[in-house]
């Protein structure tokens, strides 16, 4: 591989949540860039965000490190202490393990896009900060539960 | 952690590589970015190189998906059938384990930017394309080999 195109690599859009929190992800799509060069040790995703979009739940990973760089206009990261804008060239990372959410807001009137790129772990829990909501990944299936683990069952 | 303090990041320069390829580096400098994040399960560096600098000898990892930006300037790459312009924004994958060697080089005057990611293997070999010389990486040692896997004994 080499330069990857970008006007083919493949666009998600959608959502994993259950309602009703894959709604609030209108307005953000991806394109998997590293899917697309054929890499399979971590992601790494061109995150698109219309105004108005976010990029998730604010969230945060136990297994997996994740890291970012603003790339187009203005992305508001968003954690426990409050808001940051990001800017194109600046950077984040969130360490696996550490319980400060964090998630990425559109507050302007343009498109904004980031890079993203996140470790890929055998299993994975994905913590929710601001609802009642985990996410357990094991061998590529997802599973909804609540903070305490029993099963999902609508937003509460 | 969350937003990188890219004013405070440490700035690695210089080079692992013996005589006579560490001169070769000249010019090129690294941010460490994801180091300075407390990222451990991948490398997220920028790479900064002057008029005329390379990113590195032309080589190829075994066991290390590489994943890179364009973020200011122009960054070439070349890679076993020849060099390609990657401006802002542009992305290039590695896959490991393919032998088409890759490094970057500025041919501008202006200074040229790019971020590469990393995956950190326990153990890895960097086979370099046009000299007779790999590095094999093991619990942070660095040993340097002929391609036939003889001690390295200097340039030939």
């Amino acid at each position: 591989m080499g330069v990857i195109d970008q006007t083919t690599c493949p666009v998600k859009t959608g959502s994993i949540y259950p309602s009703p929190y894959k709604e609030m992800m209108a307005g953000r799509s991806s394109l998997r860039l590293g899917d697309a060069g054929g890499l399979t040790q971590f992601g790494a995703n061109l995150v698109i965000l219309q105004s108005g979009a976010m990029s998730s739940l604010r969230h945060w990973h136990q297994n997996e490190d994740e890291f970012v760089m603003g790339v187009q206009g203005i992305c508001t990261l968003v954690q426990d202490e409050g808001a940051t804008d990001l800017h194109p060239g600046d950077c984040a990372a969130f360490k696996a393990g550490d319980p400060n959410g964090h998630h990425f807001q559109n507050r302007t009137k343009a498109e904004a896009r980031f890079l993203v790129v996140g470790f890929r772990a055998a299993t994975e829990v994905a913590t929710y900060s601001d609802v009642d909501f985990r996410i357990e990944q094991s061998g590529g299936v997802n599973t909804f539960t609540h903070r305490d683990g029993t099963a999902w069952e609508g937003h509460r």
